[in-house]
């Protein structure tokens, strides 16, 4: 008789308790252990920044599985404060340390799962230990946070990081009434996922909302009495500071697998293959831990999300009962709300793709996510990124108060299965008043890329124009909106003059032809129709504003501004 | 000297406009002139229901471009409320009569498109005339709708189809407070649209929000006084009514394009290849009067759909001024929204797929829109449909109040992109608590399919365990979830026993090893966990209902149920 299959798990958060419900799914006789140094299994790490902003009431709603339903319910043993010390591969045995009692066991395995997860970044800069300086990492730690948010006295808090955790953060903070300032070392919010058209107008408008934002300046030190956190330190100055929150990245938890010898990558994250294998054939690895194939550029990323987690579990669980299952790779997709704002990106970048060696043609489409004569709609800005050869698709960003994350989805999926710009032009998405436009806002903006690639359309980003303006260059700013738009705002440099739309044909005669000319409107479509009446009557160097002017994330207008 | 090109584009409305406005930007030199029987260009048909429910405020936000704009912006002339009599192809000319002078004219062309739409098919039964029965065609219509309904006295309605305008429509008159009947003469609601599971708890959920549903009733009269309706009479009775929607589908307008001569497919749509040439190569049609390729059958079907109009638009508009581009085809993707229900289709339902040929495996899944302790998660519910031998994804539908239309959108682009539930599974979509759940609804409706075809789980249909039930079979319906959910409701039959899935291990002996088992719980996943264990443990004969309680259209339950 076949003696059953030893299954062992080192991690009881997303990827691993996945891997085990899934083995066991496929493998009703295997035993089946998860290890955990923590005290909780199972919980949703994605959601403590709700937690802490009190959107999530219960904190029993973060817990999605207890000790007791692993066993009743799956026949799986979870042992919790245990500390996975060493993997005996030689043995097929892991070494473990009870947190509570510091007793040593050893627990003995055919198939191995690490599944360590990551760990916030902490900078090595004085003051650290001060109390009120949190990083987000678990349950306990979010109960911390939380208490620490609503003791009186607490109405300044820092951010530092404006990543992905950094910006909810700093929304959950704002949601509390707290007074927030985030700190970013790189010259953009959300630096790792957003270029800057999309990073720029979304500071903006958080700024306008009250969220103050210091770029471009590194922490040097946190300073306190107390024992407690009062001021932060940066290369620009002092910041008061009753709370402290630093989410300047996470780092894949190796420590157990590089003292075992297994494999790892440049990332600095476990090397496994596309079955989730490690470098020895019976242990697998999934979750933050381990490094990814980017599905675009090729390369080998971190992607340290709940999503890739769950889905290397199911993989892994597949895969350590004897089936074969496949992990393909991620698109580094990313979506985040802050305040009324939707942001989301997936693919590379325009920077990521030029850097990938990729000839890159871009389209920075505004556009309402539903028809505007549909109570509720709202606009949002998308950026596509494409291949200038092919057309195929690279990559989507954007923001927005609309429905952008439909979107993003939508090219997450396009990209994955090799959409080209033609193809995504002509995709049958589902269209009625409440939900878009007939003409998506993604199709609108794969035609841009079709018209800029067919030589039809030639646009200028707003940080082109930008610096045409601040250079002083002698161009015509043509400004095609009507005189009602524009009366409301504008953007007020010498350059700029106004012929509403349908005056154009007959007032060509001011525009000077020997002058390149910038076209703009509203959201760039009257723009790049003007654009192609202007060369159609001869005009040479013409350009419009993509974008145009809601798309505009600096200053220098006059008026009300409207914001995407 | 190269003469301008002459275009000719007859209808005013989505396709013939867009071909229109495309064809500008693509020649600045050529004479365009489009021509509308009506009084109105360019409007938007979509909006009509809501301008009718008040949603829409202004009746002006409903027209999208006047006849001014063309003329000044982009020097298109537009002649309204004159008809094209009669296409003269070898003098490539067309016959116009003006609708209000009676005046007849040519136009000559180059290039002609036909973009006349269609027309709401009416009843031709006794009493059709009467005042106070309408279908929604055009702005003048809704007008009239508008202003029968807000005439005192007006208080009940029929609404004659249960397609998509048939459900917009009784949405916007309960939203005006009448108490609306739907009469159906198919055996289910958007019987063109959704499969039976669907469609029958949409019917259920409906039904609760007040809405009286009247299927397989074909209607026979209707009666008045004083030139106004004041009764319906179907098949199974008599209805009173003081306002009648007739939305029993539209037939597209080819009676000019047969006229002419040009071939007409199967479908009863102009013919036109990929170019959307028609059988004359100087002929263009696009928009509600053309047929189109289905992405996944190949077959030529109908779609009259604004959003495919304005994609027809540009392919034309690019073709008829020297370009080539194809359109592609479409999907049949339909979203609808109907009270707090999202709806949505797209590609093959299941029977279309079995009709065309596939040998098809599905998965009805009910999942949150996003984690549930996020504030405003809703349920979904969602069936994926795939070839059985390739997973090949062939269509997806579904309902919800929660976040449908996104996950029919990935799909759409799934299926375009001929993608797999293998790599559906894995597709890196946006993933964030506001959003949706780590593995979205989408993933788990994948990896049942795969878990189906790997022979894993087998599941049954809410339809075909009610037919187990009614035919009084001797099986056990094994409900698995907690006491407390069991006290809330449950199915009322004898055949339904409870353990909870945390008790199952423990009281195997309590069930009969020689009967069939049918596992259920609340949306499915308990009872496909407990599936497996049954069979774990030796028992053969088991399988889970899909969807689960959740799902479950039909009565015959107790307690207060709870709604998808």
């Amino acid at each position: 008789m076949k003696t059953s299959q030893r299954i062992v798990v080192i991690g009881g958060v997303a990827c691993g308790p996945k891997a085990a419900a899934r083995a066991r799914r496929r493998d009703p006789s295997a035993s089946i252990t998860i290890i955990d140094e923590g005290s909780l299994v199972s919980y949703a790490t994605c959601g403590l920044p709700y937690y802490v902003s009190g959107a999530v009431a219960k904190r029993s709603a973060l817990l999605v599985r207890s000790v007791a339903d692993f066993k009743n319910v799956a026949s799986i043993d979870v042992l919790l404060q245990t500390r996975a010390e060493a993997i005996d591969r030689s043995a097929h045995r892991v070494h473990l340390v009870s947190a509570a009692t510091g007793q040593t066991s050893t627990l003995e395995y055919d198939k191995l799962v690490i599944a360590t997860g990551s760990g916030p970044v902490l900078p090595n800069i004085e003051g650290r230990q001060l109390g009120g300086i949190f990083s987000v990492k678990d349950v306990a730690n979010a109960d911390a946070i939380l208490a620490w948010v609503t003791t009186a006295g607490v109405k300044k808090a820092v951010v530092v990081g404006a990543g992905l955790v950094g910006i909810e953060m700093a929304e959950v903070l704002m949601t509390r009434g707290l007074e927030v300032t985030v700190v970013e070392a790189l010259g953009r919010l959300l630096p790792g996922a957003l270029d800057e058209e999309i990073s720029a107008i979304l500071a903006r408008q958080l700024g306008r909302k009250g969220l103050t934002l210091r770029l471009n300046e590194r922490v040097l030190e946190f300073e306190g009495d107390e024992g407690r956190v009062r001021r932060v330190v940066t290369a620009g100055g002092t910041l008061d500071a009753d709370i402290v929150i630093v989410a300047i990245g996470v780092r894949p938890n190796v420590a157990l697998a590089r003292a075992a010898g297994l494999s790892l990558g440049a990332t600095g994250g476990i090397a496994v293959n596309e079955m989730l294998q490690t470098s020895d054939p019976d242990i697998y690895a999934g979750g933050d831990c381990v490094e990814n194939t980017h599905l675009v550029s090729g390369a080998k990323v971190l992607a340290p999300m709940g999503s890739t987690a769950n889905k290397h579990g199911r993989v892994i669980g597949t895969n350590v009962t004897g089936g074969r299952e496949t992990f393909p790779g991620v698109l580094g997709t990313t979506v985040v709300k802050a305040l009324d704002y939707h942001i989301g990106r997936t693919g590379l970048g325009e920077e990521a793709a030029r850097a990938a060696g990729f000839d890159v043609v871009t389209a920075l489409v505004p556009g309402s996510d539903r028809v505007t004569y549909y109570p509720g709609a709202h606009d949002i800005l998308l950026k596509v990124i494409a291949d200038a050869r092919t057309g195929r698709l690279l990559g989507g960003q954007g923001m927005g108060r609309g429905d952008l994350v439909k979107r993003i989805d939508v090219l997450a999926a396009a990209i994955t299965f090799g959409g080209t710009v033609d193809a995504l032009a002509n995709v049958d998405l589902g269209y009625a008043p409440p939900y878009n436009t007939p003409l998506d806002p993604l199709h609108s903006a794969a035609n841009v890329v079709r018209n800029k690639m067919a030589g039809m359309a030639e646009g200028v980003t707003p940080a082109q124009v930008k610096a045409k303006l601040d250079a002083g260059e002698d161009f015509v700013l043509l400004d095609v909106r009507s005189q009602k738009e524009w009366g409301t705002w504008r953007l007020e440099t010498p350059q700029v003059c106004l012929i509403p739309q349908d005056q154009l044909q007959q007032r060509l005669g001011e525009l000077p032809k020997d002058k390149p000319i910038v076209t703009t409107c509203r959201a760039g479509a009257r723009a790049y129709q003007a654009a192609l009446a202007l060369k159609g009557a001869g005009f040479r160097r013409v350009q419009f504003a993509e974008g145009s002017l809601i798309a505009w994330p600096y200053d220098c207008f006059g008026g009300e501004r409207e914001s995407i």
